[in-house]
């Protein structure tokens, strides 16, 4: 049966959707005065430095299409029959065409997100339901965009070279798009990384000025820092992940097409390339009926007295129960073995787990926040400490989890090796592609959950500016912990994700090494030692050493561009109380333009060194040690950046937790005594907070693009390295 | 020429010359009787904790001893003709000499060490020179001790096992003796796990209260953790580091002796297997010669008005010129072939490189240490960030060093294989081998230096305590800072040399895969793909991640255990400032002795967990996935341990200095205003060195003795994974 032109319906239906969405949500109430000049001035911001850090990433982008249509074009032999220039020329427009999409899919969703805050600080007026509603769309329209985008773009990208022209060039397509999967991530890098910063270095040196030392609460308007950090909001959580899972879905969908090539080199049946992208199709679809749902259908939508997570949940699980069922209609219909159902499966039990294990390490209700808030008791020392004990732990079960998924996946695979005629090893691999599909079929509602985070965020932050009654304030309050949790959960998922998605990209690249050493005419044997990466060689043991190690050095340079960034800040932030009368008193406003200039600037430049550094150390590994120590890098890199992110991500998420526990007064010592917001406890708490925020929104995100970067880049260069 | 009379020779030499030290260690003056009863009252609670810990340990190491005797006795197939209840038996054995010696090795050395920081703090009166020589002497006691013994022990296990009755016993001699390994570094896991967390609990645990809450000084004897403390670095410090680079010189000389066989089996010389034991000799004597030098010889002595420092970096710049030069000898009279001679130097220059990079990134001279203490001036969070961003930034320049050196031995060892009539694979191997042991050579000195450290530390303590005159405290206070740099200097050596012996421990284990499959009778090409170590595999990728997750989880239970014993320090010099009446007015002394025992018993229990899961994920893991996953088990754990154990390291004391910088006086901000100790920038400093405490003294080294344990397990239990 073919189902290609689902694809494209699917991309094209997500869009409707999208500006179905987006619609519904500019047509709302934008509530008062006070609101709209808050949300005004931070749309103003967040414009302006999406304006010039997007400039400084363009001109990064083509010095970069240019660079490497050059390097492509010199590559003496591929695995393709386009060669020379004509080679350069492709792959240096793929590269263009992946940065633009991302940058777009960053930009739109960015723009809607800040365009819905005041709509949903208007909408908790009227109570917390309707807030959520048009939280949660205004979030759909960043997830809907960022996956219909990918998948169009994956799409044409495919038809223009050639991919439904016949089965030779079937074959071709995928590894000539590669360079859309480069182009994505490195427009994604830069973006995370200064959005990233940006937003932690508004975070951390506002709230040090404010909070801290001049005693004033969190989004004052007296604080110079404040609509800064509600920029940040925008343009790290929103704009930076946009940018972040475009790429990811990019790349692991023609990851997922070359695997299908080798498939298909046997069959002769040219499902096995596009059922990645089928699959994906319906997954979309299922998106967009769970997210309809959850904020349409008596059942699904939030009831009066309840958790405002239960409807996402509810809405997640129908979209996995859609998709589950669409993915045995889809393998059964294409691939015509109910093994890769099972691998489908096992990737969607996947992407469940990772949501418990999430919840149980960053919510309150359990042991690891809870120690984080007992240790606090006994001051900032032992914050530190069990908050790094806790994000240290917490590696354990997400790793354990993505190996029975990657075990299981490839054994289910491999028992269809037989009726297929290929080897197990092939159809094994093939299975945990089958098995990523399968976790990335609710992508885009989950990426939907991830804006709402940073939206209800900003709704908060307009409330309270906008000297709001304190009952709204209470509904926003209860979003915002809810939008905690799901900025969490997706981190979670995100990186879960990688883990699982990492085989089947090291296996495109092994593939493609393969491919290119066919075509030098080198012997059968050499061609087929191109998939071993034989840690027992010492220039190999030492390319995987070098992987770690560029992992620890990148999160350290983040982190590092966050302090100082963030002293500019306090410095700014202090020079205003000193220097303009009457801040304090309210009868001044402070100068936020000049603060969120600082930011932008420091971010800006703070970005690029880290980014050099990503992009610098694979290519120079590479060349000197060649392809198979450079699979190492790869992978041995992939590993540790996916276990520091996951420190990062929880650990960063508990120590902000373990603070929000405290400060909702439910904390209680042995002996009964509360401990609640203003305690000495709290006081270690917010600082394990300020920690935690570099952790778990700079260095952290900017290592799930740096490990994906990684396999983009080392698909598109591979000829070099051989 | 045969020298391997030259290997008893050394270790007689060493313990003579242990003799001698402790003689005349212990026949120095005592100092007043204050400083003997604070003395006496430290050595009580050592070893009253070292008496308790030890029969836990020995109690699991009988237990350990047994189940892997029988574990072997089932073995079907063997690398040699010993198998059966005898190979289990003798593998038993060689397990309890390893432990039972690995224990002598702490034991006495932190007994000398304990006996000498009374004479350090009476030599003191004198002067910082005798002070630093006594200290320097005493700490000598240990290092020549571990060195001797495990060469004198080595050496016996392999004449008892017939290593020098004959060709075929030499060849199958080492791998009956790599038992004894393995019972070295499970006694070191526990004795470094518990000894680490006593150690950084108590020191944590009495500055919460004592620094932080009272008030009072560091050392303050009204404190009732303060003997718990002081007993700390002695059970930490010494106990736990002579364990652990006693199984370090054991383990890397008999791996470095199985790769030897490889080389043997074609030359059939038998010098080829004694090379490690021989070159590791003369290192011994080299010293000798320059612990003896910095002490005695005038040149070498500390001048008056230098830095403490300096002596020490004259006598380990003679010990390197002697090592060099009797590498020569022993390359030229053994080996035949240049070309190892050159890999030897790479490894002494290794030595060299670790100690820059330490001095750089931990002394308060340089950017890292005075970037902290800027970030100490906006406060806590500022301050853990930084800390944490060096930390992080240190990995990089260490795992450059150890690539470079071992493609550097590799490639020099391979220009001989064409001599050797060997693969260049074998040769290359051997250089890296050849290479550590060029590292490992003066050992002995830095081990002297490391113990130096605790000793100090607790003369200084011993000074306090006593109540003795200022000026004797500021010498004393000199030697400590000193103490402070060569502890994090030869954990940065422990840590290089572990990173740059993991591959010839790694090979040693392939070697043994190897020649159990030909010993089973199977196909020449499987043999030889034993020593294929292929991440391209889905369940070999699953164990590297395994093993990285291993890691992790591994420093969370350290780092943990410290934290909840802590807690109960706390609580009980809370009650005892509360219970007990008049201690703030020095009428009544506190009961050191119960705070000692609540950490005694806290830090025992602790150990178990952290200790069980080191030893039990490796063999469950090898069981379930087989000898090639447990290979990426190993290598990925192992490159993790290495980072992560530099991070903990380096940036545990980079906070350190931050703090003493600070407390220097010598730390002015832009505006050169003096921050000292009190100052808000002192207070976030001193908030850095508590979390910095468990990174650098407990998980840290820890993580040192995991990786070596990784390595002998697998070298001991690899027939039951294949």
């Amino acid at each position: 049966m073919n189902l290609v032109w689902i694809v494209p319906l699917s991309g094209v239906l997500a869009l409707l959707f999208v500006v179905y969405l987006a619609w519904d949500v500019l047509r709302r109430d934008k509530g008062t005065k006070e609101m709209q000049d808050v949300a005004a001035t931070i749309f103003e911001g967040a414009v302006a430095f999406i304006k010039r850090q997007y400039l400084t990433i363009a001109v990064l982008a083509i010095i970069a299409a240019v660079i490497i249509g050059v390097l492509v074009s010199f590559e003496q032999f591929t695995e393709t029959n386009v060669k020379g220039i004509e080679l350069g020329i492709r792959t240096a427009i793929a590269f263009l065409v992946g940065a633009a999409a991302s940058a777009l899919s960053g930009i739109i969703g960015m723009y809607v997100a800040v365009q819905s805050n005041v709509r949903v600080a208007g909408a908790a007026r009227k109570g917390v339901e309707p807030a959520l509603a048009v939280a949660l769309r205004g979030g759909a329209v960043s997830g809907f965009l960022v996956v219909g985008l990918s998948l169009i773009g994956v799409y044409l990208m495919f038809l223009a070279y050639g991919g439904l022209s016949g089965t030779e060039a079937a074959r071709n397509a995928p590894f000539l798009i590669v360079g859309m999967g480069f182009g994505a991530s490195f427009v994604a890098l830069f973006a995370q990384l200064g959005g990233g910063i940006y937003t932690k270095a508004a975070d951390v040196g506002s709230d040090l000025v404010g909070k801290v030392e001049a005693g004033i609460p969190e989004d004052d308007p007296r604080n110079a820092g404040v609509i800064a950090d509600l920029v940040g909001d925008n343009v790290g959580d929103c704009a930076g992940r946009g940018a972040d899972l475009f790429e990811s879905t990019v790349a692991e969908n023609i990851g997922a097409m070359i695997l299908g090539v080798a498939i298909f080199a046997v069959t002769k049946n040219v499902d096995w390339i596009f059922f990645p992208l089928v699959v994906r199709a319906f997954g979309l679809i299922a998106s967009i009926v769970g997210v309809w749902a959850t904020t349409t259908l008596p059942f699904f939508k939030l009831n009066p007295g309840e958790e405002p997570m239960n409807p996402m949940f509810r809405g997640f699980a129908l979209t996995v129960v859609l998709a589950a069922i669409a993915m045995y209609f889809v393998v059964t219909q294409l691939l015509g073995n109910v093994m890769f159902f099972w691998a489908g499966v096992v990737g969607l039990l996947t992407s469940v787990a990772f949501f418990l294990i999430t919840m149980y390490y960053t919510e309150s209700r359990w042991r690891p926040v809870q120690s984080i808030a007992k240790a606090s008791l006994r001051g900032t020392g032992p914050n530190i400490i069990t908050g790094l004990a806790v994000g240290l732990e917490n590696t354990a079960a997400p790793v354990v989890t993505v190996g029975i998924a990657l075990i299981a996946s490839y054994w289910l695979g491999a028992q269809a090796a037989a009726a297929l005629h290929v080897e197990p090893y092939v159809a094994g691999v093939f299975g945990t592609a089958v098995a990523t599909m399968g976790m990335l079929m609710p992508a885009a509602f989950i990426l939907a959950m991830d804006t709402f985070g940073p939206i209800v965020d900003n709704a908060g932050g307009i409330v309270e500016m906008s000297g709001a009654p304190a009952d709204i304030r209470k509904g926003t309050d209860a979003l915002d912990a809810a939008g905690n949790t799901t900025k969490a959960l997706t981190k979670g998922y995100a990186i879960g994700s990688a883990a699982l998605a990492a085989f089947l990209l090291f296996s495109a690249y092994l593939d493609k090494v393969a491919a290119v050493r066919a075509a030098m005419g080198l012997p059968e044997a050499v061609v087929k030692a191109s998939h071993t990466v034989d840690l027992g060689k010492v220039e190999v043991f030492v390319g995987a050493m070098l992987g770690a190690a560029l992992i620890f050095l990148f999160s350290s340079l983040a982190m590092r561009a966050v302090s100082q960034v963030a002293e500019k800040i306090v410095d700014e932030v202090r020079r205003q109380f000193r220097e303009i009368p009457g801040i304090m008193e309210r009868k001044n406003k402070p100068d936020y333009a000049r603060a969120v200039d600082i930011t932008a600037t420091g971010a800006q430049r703070a970005m690029v060194a880290p980014g050099l550094l990503a992009v610098g150390v694979p290519i120079i590994v590479g060349i000197l040690l060649r392809a198979e120590a450079e699979a190492a890098l790869l992978m041995v890199g992939t590993i540790a950046g996916i276990v520091l992110a996951t420190v990062m991500n929880n650990g960063g998420g508990a120590w902000d937790n373990a603070k929000k526990f405290i400060e909702s007064g439910e904390f209680r010592d042995e002996k009964g005594v509360v401990h609640k917001k203003g305690s000495d406890a709290h006081k270690a708490a917010v600082v394990g907070d300020t920690v935690g925020d570099p952790f778990k929104d700079t260095a952290g995100p900017s290592l799930h693009v740096l490990i994906k970067l990684l396999s983009t880049i080392t698909l598109v260069l591979a000829p070099l390295f051989i």
